[in-house]
């Protein structure tokens, strides 16, 4: 079904105001913190009222991750894809080079979020809270792919999942404090082939 | 040098009361919370003065850890032995496997322990803490045993102490978890092997 060009253009133009919001937000977090920045300072700040903000972000943490793809709620799924055709850790692997490549294509806005929430204990525990709600998420698709004694296969599928997630942070960090030198991908890649791949016949 | 008698039995007799003290605190956290019990309550219910408390324990997370070996100040050395034997997945495998080891012999005290440390955020971010530090410790102790090219043994490093720590944490939520039924040394082995050794031939 085609969109009808009125809701195009209202559409449009909500995008626009969110993004230059969330401009406004990030360069206010930079120059103050996050945690000293209120919601009332960002919307003036934008020449807008607070109740206007919160049509537009629900909360302010919103307001920083909001428009960032990808949703991890599409993680699961895409893991669950992968693991049709190759063993877990490359599952995982592949997963999470779907968010490398969406970083990729925002680098210059995530490697001044990842300073901003590095700056503030309350982004710092939300990130460790979502990283703890995604594992949680990825861990029940890769428990039937996992081969070998049934009784130990939680302790696995839970330690692969967090040992993938900490690749990824890992890589996160290492991209962003190389900024310019290097690729969030490469790093990628490299963390996870610091662990060489399962060998089928073993597991 | 021999110790003379006298100092003995003033050290044996300073060893039982922290021990009474370890206990009593560990009981009111477990009944209470440990962020709703005050160094003072604890005194109060073992009889001493709060200032006797803190002849015995600087801290109220002193009381709970204190006398619980290892001191992770000893692990980058171990590491360091173990570097010089096998490859660097394994030596950090053998390194953590000695910290299991000290929580196999007083494996009561740890799952009680564990359970308060899980209802307290304050503990909780303490723990974070001291795992971020424990890392730091170790990355430039493994560091010169990585090979491959040298532009990314600071990743591959950091990548390698990190995962190994989430082993261990997995391996101790799970031993946790099925307390009576499986061995610490056991998950931790498991954990560990999740990822296939490391081929010299490849790194």
């Amino acid at each position: 079904m085609e969109q009808s060009p009125a809701i195009g253009i209202r559409e449009r133009a909500r995008g626009a105001l969110r993004g230059e919001l969330a401009d406004v937000a990030l360069r206010l977090f930079e120059e103050r913190g996050y945690d000293q920045t209120p919601v009332d300072e960002i919307a003036s700040a934008a020449g807008i009222s607070p109740r206007t903000f919160y049509r537009y972000f629900s909360t302010k943490e919103d307001v920083l991750f909001g428009d960032l793809p990808p949703t991890s709620a599409d993680l699961p799924a895409l893991l669950e894809d992968h693991l049709t055709r190759v063993d877990p850790w490359e599952a995982l692997h592949l997963t999470l080079r779907h968010v490398a490549e969406n970083i990729r294509t925002e680098r210059g806005r995530w490697s001044r979020l990842l300073r901003v929430v590095n700056t503030s204990d309350t982004l710092r525990a939300g990130h460790l809270e979502q990283q703890m709600n995604l594992a949680q998420s990825l861990i029940p698709t890769l428990l039937p792919a996992l081969e070998g004694p049934a009784g130990w296969s939680d302790l696995r599928a839970r330690v692969l999942v967090h040992a993938a997630l900490t690749c990824f942070d890992t890589a996160f960090s290492h991209w962003a404090e190389h900024e310019g030198d290097i690729e969030m991908l490469d790093a990628l890649d490299i963390a996870f082939t610091t662990f060489p791949r399962t060998d089928p016949a073993q597991s």
